[in-house]
């Protein structure tokens, strides 16, 4: 299925040059001030910096501040499938332990990938958003669905040639 | 993958009982006045709609108001990847054309379901949502995890018993 996408979407593809910019070149993304949580965290602050930022994810990093997993507001369904109101006091590190045995990992570019290979990997791992890091594994943004519409929405014609 | 999360999360669960009423009982979800695009709505304006209402995924519903399909955010990164800055102005039904062989479908519920249902279908399906129709496939409701997130922050304690 996921190569079937590919297959139609990105092989053979013209590649403007504007794709081999780096998100942060073309401005799409978030970067510095990323939301995160730490080992420590506990789930309903974790639900709360969703709810009033509005955002779908928060990476977790460890205490060097390198990332190690994510967050995600699909990971909340098992609290409520667990109907686990009691729960909101354990850790985000708690809570996805759970879920280590179907879980891919968390999904990471590097700042000097390329939109291309951003969207590549996007598509490649069905994830909604990327976390983007330096070499070092420090976070220094987030590229998501909601800025790449963004993108093709607001300046469709400001493109780099 | 997912068998193993619903044998992990959802199994042998205590089911209360506020999980066999109806998201709409609880007051979860988005009910009437639902945001869709029609077969002739341009990507445009879908997109559009995206951004302003900041929902993540609008039903496609053809000339009688059955929903038969969703457009939903992770569908623009098609656009982008094939850089189709002039494709905005191709319908949603045209764009969507291109996933037919990897979609699995709209997934939709009935109002009649109960939460527990619906959780176990947003989990089934790894779907951010479930369109809520009526026996006639029209759309009554949409339950996406911000709902779920937002009960399980707000209310924990307003549970029916
Ligand atoms: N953890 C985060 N911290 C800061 N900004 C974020 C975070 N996650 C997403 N964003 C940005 O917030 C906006 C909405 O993101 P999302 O709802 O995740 O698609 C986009 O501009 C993202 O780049
Ligand atoms: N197409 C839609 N029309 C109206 N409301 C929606 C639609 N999609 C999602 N919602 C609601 O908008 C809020 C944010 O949804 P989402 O970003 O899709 O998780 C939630 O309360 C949803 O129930």
């Amino acid at each position: 299925r996921i190569m079937k996408f590919l297959s139609l979407y990105m092989r053979d593809l013209p590649r403007p040059s504007f794709m081999s910019c780096t998100p942060r070149e073309l401005g799409i993304g978030a970067w510095g001030d990323i939301l995160c949580c730490h080992v420590d965290t506990p789930i309903h602050d974790a639900l709360e910096l969703f709810l009033k930022n509005r955002v779908s994810a928060l990476p977790l990093i460890d205490e060097n501040g390198r990332v190690v997993d994510i967050y995600a507001k699909f990971d909340v369904i098992s609290l409520a499938a667990e109907s686990s109101y009691d729960k909101l006091d354990c850790t985000v590190q708690e809570a996805l332990q759970h879920r280590s045995e179907w879980f891919e990992g968390v999904q990471t570019c590097l700042e000097t990938d390329s939109l291309f290979q951003v969207l590549e990997a996007i598509v490649k791992a069905e994830v909604h958003r990327l976390i983007v890091t330096d070499q070092d594994k420090k976070v220094v943004g987030v590229v998501s669905l909601s800025d790449i519409l963004k993108n093709l929405v607001l300046d469709p014609c400001q493109k780099p040639p």
